[in-house]
């Protein structure tokens, strides 16, 4: 029987999976996690909104139904496409006929690799449980700092990447810190943090037209972020950000700029773009390999207007389908067909009541784009559980301006100390 | 003004917190966590049933309508008690007039302090994380392991301790492999799993009557858990774990045997039992510091009934509110008073539909139990919201028999290797 392997449970490689459910072929999914992460949702864990639980479910429970398929928990070491076969950590070897390759991307810092432990990514549920720690303990450390250069330093969020993961970012952050937080603590004011959002090139959002954008510099404004485009930044360190002559002195700094393709391209020298993803022909196989597909943001598609595709969830999903049935197709030895992406739109939200929606005939702002945004997001999450668990969180939270996840997780103790003249005392009085 | 400090945001503290909300001292609670964790509910995560969020909140976020008091997220090094002071990570002094400890437990391996790799235990949301992680891993590596006695190894769970905690991991865990991961394996079949119990002393639950032991070991048995009692654990290695004569090779150790009071008590040289609590006078004051209590685990009271007090929540509740008040009276000049522990009962569950409950005038067990558990447990949870979270939850995986939350984070990337022959070939025939 024909076996086809799919690397990758993002939306290319689910849908992928689906596609197949009544091919005669097997299918096997490997993934080097055991859960699906509902991405665009991933910003709301960052910043305490949501629970991991409510955006992401195991792969195996979502695929569970489907017959020919098995699924792998495995991380996938290198692809010999000339023996059709992939290697897994601890050198497991699975063979394929036709392969699906839809690893995804990871956080790219142009060659500054040093700057990842600064300012982390937002990719993974660890990734988003990361940032969620680094903020809530900022607030903690300036409640416990003196010196108010330090406070100050404590309290400034620079957040680097103008496109829609860092405006949702720099939003939620904004309305964590001037209501979720207030009248909770002591000796600082979380409402008086600074929150600074950093854009290499001349726009935010640069893939929504300009009124959108507009909108959405406006509601930034209203939250109080300050935001700084064509500013590039030139160094991250202890202190915070030099971006050109533009210095933000930030405790906390989060990633949200660059991404490459997960590093397995490799095995397809000839067909590499500079950001390791895998140039793909217009039926999305690979130049000399007719057996490998690749979907989802390792693809690199320019065939239909010249222009590579947006990183969206919509464009992997279709990808992903789409591969699948043309590794099926050429396994029954039919014509492989060519990919047509038929785009639904771009959506982007800024905090609570605002958000921008572009879907070419119709485009909406402000509390419209908002409750539009909502009802996609709820609709399309996976699993009837999560979708209840988020409008009860979401509901709730909008009610109260309580974000309901605040917890510190993954570390043993608490503080990493911020003072170097130990010995002090915090006998401050309390105000009441 | 003076200034009491509570150190921890257990129950104890929590309460101890509480108490003094009309008191005219100011206070500061310090914990070296942001949040308060309902304790009881802890094996539900770590069996994938809830989420963090479900049973923790922040301490700030709790107390935060509470004028005189300050929340400081911090470590406590030690305590000076000659001059009533407290030091925290980074060398911080915070100075007091009264102290509150309520510091509570940790694991403690007999010394055998080795065995906490192999075999973590349950005190904390890190510890419930990890613990689902190495449950669910375990499955994972199972389905792709091909020797039988690996497969059968890694399928194995021996959970050390039979009180309530290790009683209620065993039931849940029976339940999540008979039940929860039905038909979403390929190669292995996850109700075939053995769970075994293994009890040092003469008996499970031995804080329980009898005839409640005995419907505890008819529920254990019906949902497939092995229980050994008088069975006491000599070691731990990386293949299982050897008690006495029996031998069990399981993947997967559970420690829910040893505790011992977190190790501030050696502050008070003369007052510390073996386990690390310390004495208290019949008003929860040390012995020659008058102005010190100790409440929640870390309190060794004996007066009342010769014995310690059961360390269920209600106790710390009681022994944290009592403290406070006895604070407040010695620092407005008044006597304090002795403290009367008033035992509202004790309760355990095993998996769906069957728990025990303990009233003196009343005994519960089987399904009613179980429903006096829930009840119970859903009301004392903090947080409207949690509440509601907490009933959605159960309502569907009650309906589903899914555990909602099987998400294995906290690592990078996927699978330690289960094999020593890499190169093996995973390419099995899928069922169908």
């Amino acid at each position: 029987m024909a076996h086809i392997v799919i690397i990758g449970g993002g939306f290319a490689g689910l849908d992928a999976a689906r596609a197949l459910a009544r091919s005669a072929a097997q299918v096997t999914l490997i993934d080097r996690r055991n859960h699906h992460v509902f991405q665009p949702l991933l910003y709301q864990v960052a910043t305490a909104g949501l629970s991991p639980g409510d955006i992401a479910s195991p792969i195996r429970w979502i695929l569970r139904r489907q017959r020919n398929l098995r699924v792998l928990l495995g991380d996938v070491q290198r692809i010999e496409p000339a023996e059709k076969r992939v290697i897994l950590d601890g050198g497991d070897i699975v063979t394929y006929d036709a392969l699906i390759l839809a690893a995804g991307l990871t956080h790219s810092y142009f060659g500054h690799e040093d700057w990842a432990a600064r300012a982390p990514g937002l990719k993974t549920l660890d990734d988003a449980l990361e940032m969620r720690r680094r903020v809530l303990m900022a607030f903690e450390e300036a409640e416990r700092e003196v010196d108010p250069d330090r406070q100050r330093r404590l309290l400034t969020f620079a957040i680097i990447g103008g496109g829609p993961t860092g405006v949702e970012l720099a939003g939620a952050l904004a309305e964590i810190a001037r209501k979720g937080l207030r009248s909770e603590f002591d000796q600082v004011d979380p409402a008086s943090a600074r929150i600074v959002l950093i854009e290499g090139g001349p726009t935010i959002l640069s893939t929504f037209p300009e009124s959108l954008r507009a909108a959405a510099r406006r509601s930034l404004k209203r939250l109080g972020v300050e935001v700084h485009e064509g500013t590039r930044v030139t160094d991250i360190d202890e202190q915070g950000v030099q971006a050109g002559d533009t210095r933000v002195e930030a405790a906390t700094v989060l990633w949200a700029a660059g991404v490459r393709a997960i590093d397995l391209g490799s095995c397809f020298p000839g067909q590499l773009e500079r950001d390791g993803r895998v140039k793909v022909r217009p039926d999305l196989s690979v130049e000399g390999f007719p057996e490998v597909f690749v979907a989802g943001d390792m693809a690199s598609f320019t065939h239909q207007t010249g222009k590579p595709l947006p990183g969206v969830a919509q464009a992997a999903k279709q990808l992903g389908t789409h591969a699948a049935r043309n590794a099926d197709r050429r396994l029954r030895g039919d014509a492989t067909q060519p990919f047509r992406y038929r785009d639904p739109g771009n959506l982007a939200t800024i905090g609570r009541n605002s958000a921008i929606a572009d879907f070419g005939f119709f485009r909406l702002s402000g509390y419209a784009g908002w409750l539009f945004w909502l009802f996609l997001h709820i609709a399309f999450l996976i699993g009837f559980r999560n979708r209840l668990s988020v409008m009860l969180q979401w509901a709730t939270s909008y009610v109260t301006y309580q974000r309901s996840v605040r917890l510190i997780t993954g570390e043993a103790t608490a503080a990493r100390s911020v003072t170097d003249d130990p010995g002090r005392p915090l006998d401050r009085p309390t105000s009441s």
